[in-house]
């Protein structure tokens, strides 16, 4: 999820992370990410899912190759414009710097996509996932990705997340774990500390917030890539976790 | 090379770069990087190497396994009061975040590397790249890996440097050009930028530079990953620069 301010350099890579080519020879992680929550939704009806930390939008999108309705929310207010615009105009353009000021230019096409049916079943709204409306409700997908470690409050996120969630329905989160003191307050982190002495790992964190009204059903590794310049990037491996409403 | 300034995350990550495992499936990049500069050397005499931003040393100790004399310099005190410490005791520990702020230990022993003769022929000084004391002199090969980017003033390094590598010497540089402003003023900057409507690359800019006092022998690009957490890293592909003293 971008944070609420999101500058030229941050947009254009959150827009080669959604849109861009193959990089290092890792797969786009949001097309990959939504293929295997599909994947793991089976035979689950696929009436409404919901995107939270959306960005601009490649998830959503994909999302809605197969659910009759997908809501995208950020809490960026540029992330979603760009994104909404995205769906009306079929067009994306942002340059990435290679070196120093120097730049090269990308443009999104939806229809090189295949996804301009699908953009018509998708609608953007800028959200705070700690704060979310009542509205946003009746998800047979909630998927969160890359989203829980910049939240300030992820816990209360989660605990609120339940309740949207259809019976049998799943949540997908993935993440770094790669918890920040200045996005999320120490004592708001969900693992990556020690408690009497002992390691918690985020995975143990989210087994005790959500265990009692989700079932961890797997997890898997999917690594991600981030274009900086032409010659930099960041390199994740991130976690993806899949639960079951019960 | 270091800044001035290196807090505990930074001194491991240089340390891991330095002396941890392949990551990603990426070799050690001090190591490759020597063994390419020794290469380039083919029978010149390896009697003196300047190691310029050294950081804790790795480059610095490769070289000693041909050459008679080594001086690693690099601008943080730190680095350097740690690389000479590895030297002298033959050990170096530190400890990466792996999750928050859970952490993995690690200790690198000189005679693992088979460096404890090495070791012996080098030695570390803190000192400034763009303001060298005239001691620092008659050196076979310079070796400037990821230096220029983090220079305040790289040119003026560049056209001082010539004086103190004997003729027929090399001066190997590595390089992201990831030129960052808060580093290097824009107008210091070596390329990156557009003059009169056209692009100047980095190597365009050293070419410039260098060209009066140096032949370009070859280029070459060789990646590098840093790990930052257990899940992230930052993956950069640099340009290696061979230039041999006219």
């Amino acid at each position: 999820m971008g944070s609420a301010y999101i500058d030229d350099r941050e947009f254009a890579q959150y827009c080669h992370f959604n849109w861009g080519e193959n990089l290092l020879g890792v797969p786009n992680f949001p097309e990959i990410c939504v293929k295997s929550a599909i994947e793991y939704m089976k035979k689950r009806p696929k009436r409404k899912a919901f995107d939270v930390g959306c960005t601009v939008g490649r998830s959503s999108f994909e999302l809605a190759r197969v659910f009759d309705e997908v809501i995208g929310v950020d809490l960026s207010a540029r992330l979603v414009l760009e994104a909404q615009r995205l769906k009306e105009s079929g067009l994306l353009r942002y340059a990435i710097p290679t070196e120093g000021e120097l730049q090269e230019s990308f443009q999104v096409r939806l229809n090189k996509f295949g996804l301009e049916h699908a953009s018509k079943k998708v609608n953007f709204w800028q959200a705070d996932a700690c704060n979310l409306k009542p509205i946003f409700r009746d998800f047979d997908l909630v998927f969160a990705s890359n989203l829980i470690e910049r939240l300030y409050d992820p816990k209360s996120f989660l605990k609120d997340i339940r309740t949207r969630i259809c019976e049998g329905g799943l949540l997908v989160l993935t993440s770094s774990y790669d918890w920040q003191e200045e996005t999320t307050p120490k004592e708001r982190w969900i693992g990556g500390y020690k408690r009497d002495g002992k390691s918690v790992t985020t995975l143990c964190g989210l087994e005790e917030i959500l265990s009692s009204d989700f079932k961890l059903l797997d997890t898997k590794e999917i690594p991600f890539v981030i274009r900086k310049t032409e010659r930099t990037h960041r390199y994740t491996v991130a976690q993806m976790s899949v639960w079951e409403r019960l």
